[in-house]
């Protein structure tokens, strides 16, 4: 089969074998999506070698102990835990101490024609949700996923800065809660998507007077940069929420967490349920984030077009 | 009056006129403590300028609408707000965005003859609290702070990085909730005084093997690798407080905060009512911290002194 690998440094679209069996589920994937962890995979993050990729949607194979599923088009949660520690007998695996990750961790991802999933990691996905709709669900459900680590009423002041494909996300998945949201980027053309579900939004340079006015700020720029933005528009005691990961670090003024008393909070994986759910409702405009396609064999070119000005969000189609 | 005093980037000694009026009290200070936040100003931290310190005791010469303090023994809450804005009226100045705060921003602090704080701001000392203890009221309220920040119970596993004077403090206070705490540090005299209350302790030699076993890890090493050992500690999800105060950046992978889910939170000023009890209770050991004593004259060596090796708490007497 196909798959775009980073390997010896170098990511280049690989034929190799399917994944062996090892009891796990066999999808067929249709169509994934590039994250923008995918890309610092590539520069080095994580120190992940092998097949990249880890939003996608597809169809099962083959799931043993599971026979229904067969045929079923499905999508997947990414972090696979070992199945007995306190975490994932709480059905939680995010955080097993053992856990692989598709794409990310010690586990082939989606931006091949097979992967492997354990069963239980399998989402059927409702026929009313296209494929174009349904390979949001990863993201969609990270970008929820911030509710869990954060209190969001419709009286929390919210910033998202970052108008690419995981602040666009963001913004739209906490207006939900009813939650003023801002959202605040560069790019007008980006902007204006968010503008349109009837959030808020704003350019960087004519963010002037609203320091210190955010209950929750959301750094989804993925810039060392929106670190020290963030910190000027929270109130003291204010949420500083971290969604983007990055090869590399950041330099922070630490003190400015303790005389504000900040806190800063990691978000990564959410749950795809409510994610699904948003996406059938049509509650989240996912279509427009969507600017280009490439075939899974022009993976390496669909790579660079990620990072490429204006483009937000690009699919490969296996 | 004479007052230790931080000008053209020189610190010194020096004779100037006795706070102005202002409708605020005047206190006679009796005894003041060194704080790394001293030292931080000196080496440039909050771009202070003025008279240093901000923990004392001392004795009420004059108050304005509150004559009964005269002649009382008092500390001293070092936020001074507007005493209009929302979070003001609601009694709780740490945050009012208009404060002034003793000896660090916009008000002169401790280290003199003489030091003014709105009559709001004081708190009477019980009788049976001798000014050598009641001179911490302020760090142990910091200390104490904590837990107004973080969730510990006595199911909450706590460690303390830092044996300095904070650590020592941090620790103490903490382990009075009833949770399990561990102090690190790198000085086994400094760890003993923690040992002596029944904490347990560690040199950071010996930490191996107790990696991702914390649900709250505290940082008061005022070291910048004191934050990259936090997150080795800490499990999944667990809460980094950050308690020190310096000037400059430091350096943070903010993906481990991400990927782990951490929180990280800062942690400033504490209330001086649970403090005070604390002092009157006996229940925290600041007498083994007092180090070395100077006049107030002596204020330069003082601060020198509270750098060295193997120095905990430098006090200066009026």
């Amino acid at each position: 089969m196909q798959a775009l690998r980073f390997e010896e440094n170098l990511l280049a679209v690989r034929e190799i074998a399917k994944p062996p069996g090892a009891g796990e589920a066999l999808v067929r994937v249709t169509l994934s999506g590039i994250c923008n962890t995918d890309v610092e995979i590539v520069r080095g993050y994580a120190g992940f070698r092998g097949t990249i990729g880890h939003e996608f949607v597809g169809v099962v194979e083959s799931a043993p102990g599971a026979g229904a599923l067969i045929g079923c088009r499905v999508v997947g949660e990414i972090n696979a835990g070992c199945g007995h520690c306190e975490l994932c007998v709480g059905n939680d695996p995010r955080h097993c101490p053992a856990r692989t990750v598709l794409g990310i961790v010690g586990r082939d991802g989606a931006h091949a024609q097979y992967l492997r999933l354990p069963v239980v990691n399998l989402l059927l996905v409702p026929d009313d949700i296209p494929d174009e709709r349904a390979v949001f669900a990863e993201p969609l459900s990270a970008a929820w996923g911030i509710t869990e680590r954060a209190q969001v009423t419709n009286e929390t002041r919210v910033a998202v800065i970052g108008d690419g494909k995981l602040g666009l996300l963001c913004a739209q998945a906490l207006a939900l809660t009813g939650a003023p949201v801002l959202l605040v980027g560069k790019h007008p053309d980006k902007l204006r998507i968010a503008a349109a579900r009837g959030i808020e939004t704003v350019t960087l340079t004519k963010l002037r007077g609203r320091e210190r006015r955010f209950d929750v700020v959301v750094e989804a720029s993925g810039a060392g940069s929106g670190f020290d933005l963030a910190l000027d528009l929270l109130c003291p005691r204010g949420t500083l929420v971290l969604k983007s990961t990055f090869h590399g670090a950041t330099e922070i003024n630490a003190a400015r967490i303790v005389v504000d008393e900040i806190s800063v909070v990691g978000s990564r994986c959410g749950r795809f349920a409510p994610a699904l759910e948003l996406l059938r409702d049509n509650r989240v405009d996912v279509e427009s984030l969507i600017s280009e396609e490439f075939p899974l064999s022009d993976g390496v070119r669909a790579i660079e077009r990620a990072t490429a000005p204006g483009v937000i969000k690009v699919l490969l189609r296996m």
